[in-house]
């Protein structure tokens, strides 16, 4: 079935009686033609014109179905394992989520690559106190103070099983004391491993951000003590939050549901709460009383989407949960996705910006970052399917010039360099469209169709889409500037 | 008393038996030579060298004391009404506080000062309609296009009674469509009432951010869409909220209460949770059953400030709630900020980086800004007091010079616009020191004495200190770049 969806139905200028012509544009609000599924019959508040409503005119309505039920208990509704080619990886194979996997083959995952495991906190000071130890073997045997860290970067394969960027085990790099170009950064890692030791003996967590300030002398900027933190966790192969190290900026996650701590506290999510960066803390996730079923999970790229949405009780009308990483996800925004989609098996889908930058961000939730390339089978979602919004979306609403602005160089390298990657054939050709179109916007340019048209008919309009899944496959075309093609 | 505090009790260098000599620092974790009140005495982990703890060892400890012991049920503890030289405003005189005030003096405030009021959504939106009429009449006389608004920016004045800048009465600037050079922004404020109004008519609420994309074209940017909404909150002489507009960032609360909402929902903030906008849909504030009494309100500057403490237990191990805007503080933050205090009757300290835009922030809180002047009156909370961090904190502490910057000029100009105030001697002092001191920082510097110093033992001290209010009020100098003084 042809995915190009140019039937009446969903064209956005024949949903609004849209009139430029008087001098500031008047339009109908949103309510008096929305199309979408809704308890109520549209409401017609004033036929200005005496236009009456195109064909096929649509039901819509607002409720707030959070506390005003107490029998209405909802539950979380698994995804069903059906191909989805809004997927990022190519192919029709359904990847098993990792936590699926029988023991013998994550083990096997283990031996091929590096992947970093959790360990308590006892067990990471001994082996970090082992590695000061040995260290003072290296010295005494005259070899002097040297690390041989597993090779994590720029030695990624993208993994077709379970379809995420994986580090390659095998290869280590040395930074040696001796080495004059080494020895900065081995003081770094000596400094850090002695720091991170402390940390756990204290039962403290420090942000990545602390690392850096308690010596700036040494690191001088955050790359360098974010990159003696990715070391060790490679050298040790612990992950980063069994260490006790954290960002220091936080996710944030909207819904009607409440996370049971293990302190035995609930925390209800409704106004949008901080995600906790230790899922230990966490022991289940529920669903409000008086809440409908939950349908889906909605990773948003920015800050001001979710709060939007949150404003427009997009997740209590949609039956779904919002989550945002406040732009690129930390490890532990990340990991938190990958916690709620093993928890509750609701489908994944990704909201961006019509621009690289949010490309990039939906990707790295999809398959991992190469900084962090130990962690990334633990975190990785491969499911998320990109809802939008892409030029060609954009494109169609037909909006003024003044919501754009040109791709700088550097944004057409970061497509060109996604395009080089494993991706689907609909996000090849997203992206073949973005650098052809040659613009990029933000996704607020759209309320100037109307301040809730997004979140009441476009954004569940296009998710209706992605999870019907009914595009067809097309072939793989080289990224000229080739005329924008329909999605 | 003089404010010096450099007797033996205080001085950072003697807290930490802090070497040097090796190659890297080496110093114990903060644990073992803490000086602070806490239910266990200091427990010596390992004295490496076998020094003795300095003289005055202290006890130290860690609990969690939320959610442990269900019979705790701790309340607020209301501030005693004790001058505090901390706080922004000169000599000695305490206000009262805005919410206490009689109704007929509140009254006198709102003929001589230009105070926007809370309305309900009705009301608002019969007022905008009124005044689309109001338009109309006078075009229909030949007077055109025309808005006479209360002029609200550079007509301010700093009321010694309730110690908050005010906007003045009785001033208006004209917007009139026929006059060339107002005809642009006299478009902007009629497209912007009219805009919302329909929100009104939604029943929604959009943020500023909202507003400018809704018509790009008109607005070309945030400025601009901004101004039109403040014009409007004084044409109509309206709060924001009450006219449905919001900012789209929020800010964060942490603490071991929970907000109770009007929807029957409770809310714990012991993680960290989004301001709710709307402060009518929170019905009360609670202390968490099994946690000790709340003793005062700490307003941080920034996100990863929050973060700090929240993962160091600071809420729990100092009886606190912590509050952030994430830098500049929405309205809601400060209106959020001055809810708590009303409700709870808790000292409010400030604490923020030592450069000028931390003590702009503060400012901010205590006695309003020009751009939404028209509801400083509801919203300051002018007793917040400035805990620090001053340059004369940092001076103290005898940091590396990597982790300072030089001040700007716009740096400069900024403090010296601020010591041009009415400010208290302290704050006075406090920007002199910066101008003379002519370096910035930020907090994570101090993390360079210990990742937990700050949290563990800095802060409650400087906290006690300006609780105890025992600092002698000095005599007011000239900014010249005279020499650091001693705070």
């Amino acid at each position: 079935m042809d995915d190009s969806t140019d039937d009446d139905s969903y064209h956005p200028r024949k949903h609004y009686a849209y009139d430029r012509q008087v001098s500031s544009s008047r339009w109908r609000t949103s309510r008096e033609y929305i199309r979408g599924p809704g308890p109520e019959t549209h409401t017609t508040e004033s036929a200005q014109d005496g236009q009456d409503p195109p064909a096929g005119v649509y039901s819509y309505g607002y409720f707030s179905g959070s506390g005003n039920d107490p029998q209405v208990q909802g539950h979380f509704v698994p995804e069903i394992q059906k191909y989805n080619p809004y997927v990022i990886f190519k192919g029709e194979q359904l990847p098993v989520p990792i936590w699926e996997l029988p023991e013998e083959k994550v083990q096997d995952f283990h031996d091929r690559y590096f992947i970093a495991k959790d360990k308590s906190r006892v067990e990471a000071r001994k082996t970090l106190n082992r590695l000061l130890e040995g260290n003072i073997n290296t010295i005494e045997r005259g070899h002097g103070y040297k690390f041989n860290i597993p090779k994590y970067t720029d030695n990624m394969e993208f993994n077709e099983e379970v379809k995420v960027s994986l580090a390659k085990a095998g290869k280590t790099i040395s930074r040696s004391f001796c080495n004059a170009n080494q020895r900065e950064v081995a003081s770094r890692t000596g400094y850090t491993i002695d720091l991170i030791e402390r940390t756990l003996g204290a039962g403290l967590n420090i942000s990545k951000r602390t690392v850096l300030y308690t010596n700036k002398d040494l690191f001088g900027d955050q790359s360098k003590s974010d990159q003696a933190i990715n070391d060790i966790c490679a050298l040790t192969n612990i992950r980063r939050g069994s260490l006790g190290i954290i960002a220091a900026e936080k996710g944030i996650v909207v819904g009607n549901i409440f996370l049971e701590l293990t302190n035995g506290k609930s925390i209800s999510c409704s106004i949008g709460v901080q995600i906790p960066h230790r899922l230990d803390q966490i022991k289940d996730v529920c669903v409000e009383i008086g809440s409908r079923n939950i349908e889906y999970i909605l990773v948003v790229e920015k800050h001001t989407m979710l709060n939007y949405l949150l404003e427009m009780d997009y997740h209590t009308n949609n039956n779904c949960i919002i989550l945002t990483g406040c732009g690129m996800p930390t490890l532990q925004t990340r990991d938190f996705l990958r916690f709620l989609k093993q928890r509750t098996g609701l489908p994944v889908f990704g909201l961006c910006d019509p621009d690289p930058e949010g490309i990039s961000i939906l990707a790295t939730y999809a398959r991992g970052s190469c900084n962090s390339a130990y962690d990334n089978f633990n975190i990785s979602v491969p499911s998320i399917c990109w809802v939008g919004l892409s030029s060609s979306d954009m494109i169609k609403l037909n909006l003024s010039e003044t919501n754009y602005s040109r791709l700088s160089r550097e944004d057409k390298t970061m497509l060109k360099n996604l395009w080089q990657d494993d991706l689907s054939d609909v996000w090849k050709r997203r992206i073949e469209e973005m650098i052809s179109f040659d613009k990029k916007a933000s996704f607020e340019a759209i309320h100037s169709l109307g301040f809730d048209y997004f979140a009441t008919n476009l954004l569940p309009d296009m998710i209706n889409k992605v999870r019907e899944g009914y595009v067809q496959v097309q072939e793989k075309k080289e990224p000229q500037d080739t005329e924008a093609s329909e999605d």
